[in-house]
């Protein structure tokens, strides 16, 4: 029904993810009725990222050059590496944790159901960084799923084996968090982490 | 905190209606991560869509050509005008309702407060194409809502002026509809648009 560049586009919008036929469809609209300098700028923007966005080849960080800022920085303390799921999660450390060392990107968690194994998460590089004599700590901050504990204890028999001492970030009771309303999980590893005041 | 093109490429993903900064985010790494071929695809078919898309001179229906198919076809009855707020409306109608006529799309609806006025929503163009001798009837199809109700008015006034009859789609109990959900709203509107069996 819709001239086939427009449908081309509807198209190509529904490759995002959370993106279903009719908000596809919403969004072709507003770009080509309203916004057409914004669909000039996407349109160059992918073409750019794709350009010139690759891996870190140290940590696996998206960057524009083969090592990222991160791991060329001076001033980060290179005795310690957290390893964290996504892109999304060492942003979020890096702003949220006064943390100031290197990081190692898993870009995803192990899940052999879904074909993701050691190879797809990077952890043969992350075998070779362990065994760099600078390191002293990993500290572990996949994510509280399943998966992401499965991951963890993966990762932590890696850096056992290369003599690194593992630590796993704390999971208990979120800042402001009122107990009532905590999941019955949160509050018994809250219990079981408990630290003498 | 990203590397500039990454930042540059979430930032342009925002302007897509309904996406935040936390989706802008994932529909990047998505893209950039498992999905580069969709990526490249969505980046050309920007392009495309922006270089060869216009509106149709007469309905101003998105179209590859200076007029579209609809109103280039032979085979539609040129004596009915269907008046939609938007392509997606006339899609809808195209696949929904047994109608072969031609088509007004308005691109929006009459909102004064929001500046969108006669102009903006293409009324000369309208008061032209009611001028023309084979046109008996304009079917006023804008939606049910206070503007579309506005819009459905002051479309009215024009037709009538040109002396073209007009009709307004029926409001009333959708297909499949029980009246004990149905709102009071439409209830009221399908007791007035009663008709005889």
């Amino acid at each position: 029904m819709y001239p086939a560049r427009l449908q081309a586009l509807i198209d190509a919008l529904r490759a995002l993810p959370g993106v279903g036929r009719k908000s596809a469809q919403r969004m072709a609209f507003q770009l080509l009725e309203h916004d057409r300098q914004a669909a000039r700028t996407l349109a160059q923007s992918l073409e750019a990222a794709l350009e010139s966005l690759r891996r870190c080849v140290d940590c696996r960080m998206f960057s524009d050059a083969d090592r990222c800022p991160i791991c060329r920085s001076q001033r980060r303390d290179r005795s310690v590496m957290c390893v964290v799921e996504s892109p999304a999660d060492l942003v979020a450390v890096e702003q949220g944790a006064e943390y100031s060392g290197l990081y190692f990107v898993l870009h995803g968690r192990l899940s052999p159901l879904d074909g993701v194994g050691p190879e797809e998460v990077g952890l043969p590089r992350l075998a070779e960084r362990l065994a760099e004599d600078s390191l002293q700590e990993v500290i572990i901050a996949t994510g509280s799923t399943v998966e992401g504990e499965a991951t963890a204890h993966y990762v932590g028999e890696l850096a056992r084996a290369a003599g690194v001492s593992v630590t796993r970030i704390a999971q208990g009771v979120p800042m402001g968090g009122e107990l009532e309303y905590v999941d019955a999980g949160t509050l018994s590893h809250a219990f079981r982490g408990r630290q003498t005041l």
